[in-house]
């Protein structure tokens, strides 16, 4: 990589994934849009095949008119060889497939328990989690072989897991992952100055808010508009909208349609606690104690938020599958338009390009004071040629701490349990988690191991017994 | 105070809540077996008639034939009176009377709400928490008045909010919070190595154990009998009685007549968590989710232990008001035996007369790794005439710190509420209770404004208001 | 204040020390050239006459041609009126007149000890930071009371010091303290880039910095330019100009004629520690071991610095006096160039016009992982329209830790002795300090105690005793 | 090991350095005097033979009348062997010999850096720290697979870095370094109770002390005897010989005869700081700046010690080794009386029989608030049958904490460079050391280059490169 005249020429990003028919599509879009930089991609898929259509695609894509980044895809047959010499890698991963995930977000309902997406906490994100560990130490050695120096933005989830999984195995690895929940949240904030304040045509970058928490249960504890503190405007909001609440006609992301909501679950937790939770709903829900928002599918609908079915994911793959040969041959022209995703201003900003300041997740060194360190916490960063800094949120509010807790604790059990490869180290975290933290010892256990069974493919090697 | 030839004499104790008809008979009766302390007690009590009363009691005792320490008995008019030069405050006083402790206890029975016992956390604990704090504030600045260096000893629960609300009026105060339910799990030690191990006569003075948690949600992470790890033989005793219970026979303790439970919870929480929980079922079942153990009643009779009704601690009340004129009469004489509670040899210990190993409450200034500094926690100390010393308890285990996290945050919310006089602040408390954290925001704010309002008499010139 | 098309209008800025001759004109200068503010300017000065003489040049340039920030000046009688509704309050005041420095600076040479500044360690820097702190301390009041929301920005010295009181007076307070001495080490790592690696034309502001130490004793642990890192050559530059040093000939801030160095030291300092000292010499000097840098005179210039004498400094102000009086007649007309200083850039940051990463001196937060949290540290943070937040530093390296620590714990036992009134509370302080640490016990308090008493009409009330 | 009535039967105490003339001697006699204890004492030692004769040594004083604890002894060939199933290991080395002794502590007087014994800090600490760290790796890892659960008690020299490169090699272990500095402190506390307050016979048992520091470098911040302050008893003490010193007559362990001092540097120090230094005033000496107390021999015979050469060392040993001949060959009896050490003691205390508290060097894990996690401090453990458990130091004071940063400091980095074999790592704490922190770097490189060529035979492998 070099800078030349304010752009950065010859770059090479890795994506690990890169078969994905989602977020990388997503990088193309926005990398062809970026007039700033250009380089080289090369894709890794343990789907070799998927990853060399991608690479066709966006090759392809670099050829359309308009166009104003230039990149060469390609697609590489290991890891080792990906990796080699990044200067940035993306890991975008589905760890396992559907089937796993299946399990992961339907089996606890046998036992009453229901969950809304199950990627992240709950029964379904633990045992997600422990599946995605070997493959993240996997990615880490190779980082810390091939590419110790290189930046590495991660999408995965359970998102705070696989970073620590990174840092636990390679301590010296620049590593973010980046989530754009945050994003919907403070668009929800510019529609609640439009409604209450009548401010209109406001933007989310124009806001600055202060965020700390975990992913997925983030909190936004102090929000203005060139110094004009949101919070009393946003109270008038959740007030207004609480019972009924808010719906917004607009959001065209790709992986939002099906993933809607009211926004009750926020207001609900924004009149318990005064601070705004910057997730949407579906994930919000699942860190509450159960009965709150997802005793039954009944009450989550009642909150207006639904349970993502496996289901749906299946056949919307299909659909993206169908759209990826379109693409592939020609026959769909690929759409130049910007994804809302922040990571190639990421990649700007880590080039020297300019400074950016931006939520993201990382182990905590003292940015949120009362937080144990070592937590993968997230909160603001700076993203500049100097690489990350985090910038300090200070304490969590106490009540939202105590809430945090669980998921907290979970991820340093869920890591003991990786680390040694015997996942009765995570029971603790299984036990506590607020889905199922009302289960008998004994079905808590039953349910742990059926799902740990049914995830064993991904764990060869381990002790599973409870 | 002087010592002489390894006697302390002239010793002023002052009992702050002197008129009581427990635990002041308790110290009056270790005091007459204790021969190396000698002075005098200064009863104080908000019912000056009934601190008078028990002076007479204690003077008859003094008189009594085979009493070992000489103690002069004087009610004081008032608090300062009472204080000034002390040597050790006792604190050990009734917060408001028993209707508002029926209002704690039984008026969230209203939304579905039980508890066991209502005056440690929970939404009674919060409530009783707030009523005692311009209490103990008071205390707590007549001592920083009139006995600087007093040594004080309370026994009033909530214990670790007194305490903490003793440390933030007077940061100079030498206070302990002393609480004799880790003896019972001491106890239940020695049961289980005589039950699995054949081993009879151990007493609990024999065994070490490492203590950590908050009060009445204390855990022994360790535990040894000269050498010998008694985890493993719990986790035989557990698994033999989680389903039936372990049911003792012996325990004379006037406290503990109604109070007996069979262990079930304490059993289910250590297959669960691995640690063994010290103290009484009803304290820990308070703090666990609130459908695990309570539920209704008749969950909590399953699990072998009782809820306490106020009607009953009102009529035992009658019994020993009785009580209280026979032995001011000479009618009944006093009994002279040990009482099992540990006030007395902690008073030897601090006036320098051979040091003494035991749990206390203490505000955390580190003794637990893992904890918010400030928060008032249970862990062993070292008492000598140096003072008060606690001992490294080091990390709270994570999911047992994740169970705990409601009630430490708690803690500095109510203190803010009780710093303020505003109680909106300790709001965030009681929704986040795992007792009441399902209630709808809307009933949560009713039910917590009805029992404000039932102990208002209490919060004079407070801000109510939720 | 309100925010009209991407301009801050009819802001109050209150400057305390109004009657400045020095920084003062560098603000009025940067205002006049900011087309994006506007206001009032309230100028407060113990020398009401001197603060007049300003408002009246400052009304007179802002009708000057070319002038494109408009501002009113007017001066102000008492300390409430100039800063009720203040947006922004700047504080550049002298403590005390150049006679008090005469002593701070010159009082030790009597015992063999010699500063260079005298103005921030050392023993004149800790009879400076007495001396200033009931003047903090009644300011940080006056802002609690007439403007708690505005922002303050200190330039007064001792820095760490005085924002330490206003923190400790007025924990609500938005304070912090600015300082260009980093910039100078800014610049100086571009002429390294010039002299070593020939890329000419590079300005601080495209470097990127990570800053940790205590003002005036800040440290740069990570340099790069657009992400090349700068330490190896840093290290070349310093290895080649270590014995002769580095003179540069082009710096024409008012400040720094007289005030030429070498760099001598801080390449020393590199040599011996691995990091960039960011600090003039002079500055550096004081807080090393005293015979390193600052045995005797010779010793100084050997390392090619000077001890400012405090003679110089009246003498200067004599010409500055004169300047004003020119200023204030017309007959010489202000120049309209930028000072180099970021308080103008700051208050427009702070206004939500675009954020700002740059060094700060605030309360430690845990930025720096290793110091005591409540320490007053200059690293970076981000200053937007949501206030100031400091970005993490991480561990200052544990040799300069080390050497760190006189002046780290000196802030806290100076403050007690500001919060008590009684000046021997600092004597572990004065008797730690690197310069005057081998003076006998007697020694030592015999010049502390002159010093004192040459301060004592600015100690009123206090016990000065040692 | 059993415990049988009280006793403890079968212990295997295994013994570093079992060739030793010293301690070795030491702890013979004490095991002889302890009627509790009895078992195998193995003795390991590089000086196999000197190993054997102690084993004969001790066989016959075992069989000599009078003597209470019956212990057989037997010297082992490996490291391993030895080793293998102790319940306690004792470690008690000379690291080298007196020749790379000679280089430590005499090497650095060519730069006019003097040090009074230069084994603990200055620069002979430093790189007898390097010289031991590999050993200790290697008993650490023989600890590690062939005692996990020992209890490990070291005497050995650089006391905390020894101690920490256990715990860094070994998390686990259950080590803790023991000296008896804090004693002879303790018994210059009761002869102050003699001289100044006339209470004769108290011995230093009865005191109650709370102490923190680093090894060598401890300070007692409280000191009562049965609830009485000692400070101002101690101040008068202090002021009363702080120009003459105090001459003690009876002192007789055998280490301490050429020892002595008259406690001036002990009382400087208190006057300076207020605590009471704990440590013998040849060792205080090294850790303040240089010039107090060290800047040539007569400045230290003016505070009445002396540096000790290491030739009397070595004629010393003379000496010791006839002794051993005449004990070996039972010319000689072996004198069976006390040492005064508490090594037997603490064994008692950690098989459960009876609890103690005294000073010992741990890793900080929170004991002392404001120290950096992980250094090795000095504070009050409490030893029982469950283990170790350090007793909260609180705050170290200010001054004391700065003055005490470059040791606390240098731990760290000696403790990289051995985990590393790079000697550079370990350059800072060599210029930071207040005995060499004033030589140019290039002295101080060439210093330290010649000291590590010096003791290169004992750091094979090793990048000794500066």
């Amino acid at each position: 990589m070099r800078i030349v005249e304010g752009r950065a020429e010859g770059l090479r990003i890795t994506y690990i994934g890169g078969g994905s028919r989602g977020w990388a599509w997503q990088l193309m879009g926005d990398l062809a849009m970026e007039p700033n930089l250009s380089g080289t991609v090369a894709l890794y898929d343990i789907d070799h095949n998927a990853a060399q259509v991608n690479a066709v695609i966006g090759n392809r894509l670099s050829r359309q008119e308009g166009v104003r980044g230039q990149w060469d895809y390609l697609a590489c047959d290991s890891l080792a060889e990906a990796v080699t010499d990044a200067d940035f890698v993306i890991i975008s991963i589905l760890p396992g497939t559907f089937d796993e995930m299946q399990s992961d977000v339907h089996a606890p309902e046998a036992y009453g328990v229901y969950q809304s997406v199950g990627d992240t906490s709950g029964p379904g994100g633990l045992v997600r989690a422990l599946r995605t560990g070997p493959m993240f130490q996997a990615i880490a050695k190779a980082i810390a072989t091939h590419a110790p120096h290189a930046f590495v933005i991660n999408y995965t989830n359970p998102m705070a897991q696989c970073i620590r999984v990174l840092y636990d195995t390679y301590p010296g690895i620049r590593a973010i992952g980046c989530c754009h929940e945050v994003f919907g949240t403070q668009r929800l904030l510019c529609k609640a100055l439009k409604e209450i304040a009548g401010m209109d045509g406001i933007e989310r970058s124009q806001l600055r808010t202060t965020v700390t928490g975990v992913n997925h249960f983030t909190f936004i504890t102090q929000a203005s508009y060139r110094g004009m503190d949101l919070f009393p405007l946003y109270r008038t909001f959740a007030q207004r909208y609480w019972k009924t609440g808010f719906v917004e006609g607009d959001d065209s992301n790709w992986m939002n349609r099906y993933f809607d909501s009211a926004h009750r679950v926020k207001f609900d937790m924004f009149l318990r606690y005064g601070a705004i939770a910057a997730a949407g709903d579906r994930h919000l829900a699942e860190f509450n104690p159960g009965p709150r928002y997802l005793k039954d599918p009944d009450t989550a609908h009642s909150w207006r938020f639904t349970l993502t079915p496996v289901a749906w994911r299946k056949a919307d793959l299909k659909e993206r599958l169908a759209k990826s040969h379109r693409l592939y041959t020609g026959e769909e022209a690929f759409p130049i338009k910007g994804s809302g995703e922040e990571g190639v201003q990421m990649i700007r900003a880590l080039c020297g390009l300019g400074d950016m300041v931006t939520n993201v997740n990382v182990p905590n060194r003292g940015q949120v004071s009362n937080v144990p360190l070592g937590a993968v916490m997230e909160t603001n960063a700076v993203l500049s040629g100097a690489g990350i800094a985090p910038v300090l949120a200070g304490d969590m509010p106490p009540a939202l701490l105590a809430l945090s807790m669980p998921a907290i604790t979970a991820q340093s059990l869920i890591m003991d349990a990786i680390r040694e490869r015997k996942a009765s180290l995570a029971l603790p975290a299984f036990v506590n988690d607020p889905l199922t933290c009302t289960l008998s010892p004994r079905d808590a256990v039953a349910l742990c191991q059926q799902m740990l069974s049914n995830t064993a493919g991904y764990l060869e090697g381990w002790d599973l017994a409870l």
